[in-house]
């Protein structure tokens, strides 16, 4: 049998920390004289009253040492967990949002994703808003320290290529996982209060900036206006934003090396430079066919295809302006790009640029070897060679990811949403973006009119993609539970 | 530097077959008394002297002993040529077709993929309906020897899985093809004539049975009617293409083995079970759709359920009805279905069965080792344990061909084409399905509005894909041309 005690007792330690955030949101609705704040106070007792019993109630003898299966079903109970706490601010608050809409708009958050059911943000009380940005800011160090620590111990999807360093399961996880957390923690503190500072400066008001910090390098999207971004209307404040977002999506151990002086890792990493490079290529096509179909100025339209491309392939989820107008070329980019993503120990989504390395130097290899069917090729990964395993892996990965992006699409197309938005709804939940395309769910509308069915099943998409599909899938098998 | 000797010579070959298949549409149209004969005649004699031309110019010494890279070339080269040749009599038939739907139209017809370019079939000249059917007919007879001779050998997209028996490159390449061909031709013959007789039998003409014959067993899906099989509106007629599409799309090599009354390697093979199955299931759950949501009566929501789906699984693309508008879901179901495709070694098109038995059994290997990562698992194929490199070169393929789908799709979509007229197409020709999805090219439309330029990039797709994209893609590079 599984011994559960270890995974409740950290479940308890993060509802307590989430009890500890909704703190903030209070303050902020009692500052803005909202009655709201007994919702965040109400909420905050329940979700610190139950993480402390959990806590209490298993005191595990042998603290941090996990075992695979252990790990792999902790790390699907917390989000799971976290998710359905944090939608009790939401389904009590004055907007009232219904069971499906609260755990889709929080576990929207929590997985950084962006999708939102809530008309009328720009009217919307502040502790929401900020409950939100807060939402994806702890997501974001969550799946950063989850992608470090825990899932290239667990091999998911060929992430054992990316291990910061090496380490096998006879390592204590959670020991590790926390030393990690709290390197990397500072540096993303340090991070969001830059970008904060710099969104103000550039105009925004300090609590937009706070909250837009929060959820740019989180690349997860939430915004405090129905316009997003583009609400500002602001250039400055949308370049800030591509900064970060391009930030949020990079390796965060190499910030650590770089903030200890050694830029030569972070400079030389295959993954940060097909990530940087691949963006640039694209929003500059992007802005050339902005100027050449649509007569757009040079600036404007770089701005825009920056902007956008790099919201979309970061996963964030921001939008500047309705580019379903853009015509025919960029909603077909746009679409496959949501499900690139940026690296591995960030905190975007996506199938991840480390894996179209590894495809990428895998199909280069095949061509080479049907050439020369004698010869010796070994394919490469940031100049080490690239094990049949670990490419095997990452592999499956892909595949899995188109297979549950074909089931999700037909299951939502089977619900009554039309060809654009069952396609890129199930893409824009599974890569954890945010927006999709079309009328509906595209940039300039949100999710609140589809069917609950549909949000259930893109809360899940969300949690699947959040957490590399196969963490949660191996909980579906028997085998798993054998034991 | 590479000897085009053995090349030149083989594509001669089957040019001076091909000029002697443009007999029969010659008579057809001298029956009929129509003046296209003359067109036929003198494609046939242009065809005819330049293929015993290249046969006389290019007589190799060692006949027979191809390297692999005269192969690869070869392949294409045979592809493209032929196509070319067969256009003639479409440009210079009284349908006056331009030199990109000339192109389209024997590229659609040689690569068996079935998308039209003509308005009007009902009344276009019997010749013509006959050539196009002809084309189909010899493109899949073509591809099966490609697929169970050459393809193996060349080992392109994991293809050695599925090899009749052990053989590599130093067995000679042509003799074994050309032994190959005439044991599998005969067996194509003869399930042509019954499948014609059948067509007879419930009802065609002689000529329509003739015709869509070669089209059902070569899963072209070339009509002689603007309505395709439908517009016979003969439930025995759609039933009886149903079987042939199937036979189609099973692996020809098995028939050999059945005619000597071996059933059972056939009855037991991976890939036949999957694919049979597989189109069950489908079928009966758009058929349940059929009831459920539009109050069909169940024998016609099943006929038309189990013709269209087992017409786009096999890659045929035959319609009995206009099934866009059968709602979002049957939509959305037959887009991901266009790209799964038949078995190997038959006439059929898209990804193929095998290699999704193969990404099955990967994927369920990498859960059973996240769970037991100190176990050892070994993945299967048709009961013998799946090497690695097999595997990686089946993912490449899977990987190659959605690539090549984002980048057609963004191409197509570039010309102007609407979301799902583009994702739909591109998807069409790389799986040499046929018809695609949407008002334009969906089963009640056809190509010929499309740009120039679209119909061209189409026929590459339709050519890449026939080749399992590798054979031509290898063309591309540099080293293969560095010798």
């Amino acid at each position: 049998m599984l011994d559960l005690r270890p995974i409740l007792q950290v479940t308890g330690i993060l509802l307590i920390i989430l009890a500890l955030f909704m703190a903030p949101p209070m303050v902020a609705d009692m500052a803005a004289g909202h009655r709201d704040w007994q919702v965040f106070l109400v909420a905050g007792a329940v979700t610190l009253f139950i993480g402390v019993s959990l806590v209490l109630m298993n005191r595990a003898p042998g603290f941090g040492e996990l075992t695979g299966r252990q790990a792999f079903l902790l790390t699907t109970t917390v989000w799971v967990v976290m998710s359905a706490f944090a939608a009790l601010p939401l389904a009590f608050s004055e907007l009232q949002l219904s069971a499906a809409d609260a755990v889709f708009e929080a576990m929207s958050g929590i997985t950084t994703t962006g999708s939102t059911v809530i008309v009328g943000l720009d009217a919307a009380p502040p502790g929401i808003l900020l409950w939100r940005a807060i939402l994806q800011w702890l997501g974001g160090i969550g799946i950063i320290v989850m992608g470090v620590a825990i899932l290239p111990i667990l091999r998911v999807g060929g992430m054992q290529l990316v291990r910061a360093e090496s380490s096998d399961l006879s390592e204590k996880i959670l020991p590790r996982a926390a030393q990690i957390a709290s390197a990397i923690g500072l540096i993303y503190l340090a991070l969001t209060l830059v970008c904060a500072i710099l969104y103000w400066y550039a105009g925004m008001v300090p609590f937009d900036a706070a909250a837009h910090a929060m959820t740019t390098i989180a690349t997860g999207g939430f915004s405090t206006k129905d316009a997003s971004i583009g609400g500002f209307g602001s250039a400055a404040i949308e370049w800030i934003a591509v900064v970060f977002m391009v930030i949020g999506s990079l390796p965060f151990v190499l910030y650590i090396q770089a903030v200890g002086g050694q830029l030569r890792p972070l400079l030389r990493d295959t993954q940060v430079r097909w990530f940087v490079g691949f963006a640039v290529v694209i929003a500059l096509t992007i802005a050339l066919w902005l100027i050449v179909t649509a007569s757009a100025p040079p600036p404007e339209a770089l701005r825009h295809a920056a902007f956008n491309i790099v919201s979309t392939i970061s996963t964030t989820g921001y939008a500047s302006t309705d580019y379903g107008l853009w015509g025919t070329f960029p909603v077909a980019v746009l679409f496959f790009l949501m499900c690139v993503g940026g690296c591995t120990g960030s905190t975007s989504g996506g199938i991840k640029i480390f894996r179209f390395t590894v495809l990428h130097a895998v199909a280069s290899n095949q061509i080479a070897r049907l050439i020369r069917p004698h010869g010796m090729f070994v394919p490469t990964f940031n100049r080490r060679p690239l094990p049949d395993t670990a490419a095997v892996a990452v592999m499956a990965f892909v595949f899995m990811f188109a297979l549950s992006f074909s089931l999700l699409a037909m299951a939502l197309s089977a619900l009554g949403l039309d060809y654009l938005t069952a396609m890129s709804g199930a893409l824009t939940a599974l890569a954890n973006v945010g927006p999709g395309l079309g009328e509906i769910i595209g940039p300039a509308g949100n999710f609140s009119t589809l069917p609950d069915s549909a949000k259930w099943l893109l809360a899940a998409a969300m949690l699947l993609g959040r957490l590399e599909l196969f963490t949660v899938l191996i909980l579906l098998t028997p085998a798993f539970w054998r034991g």
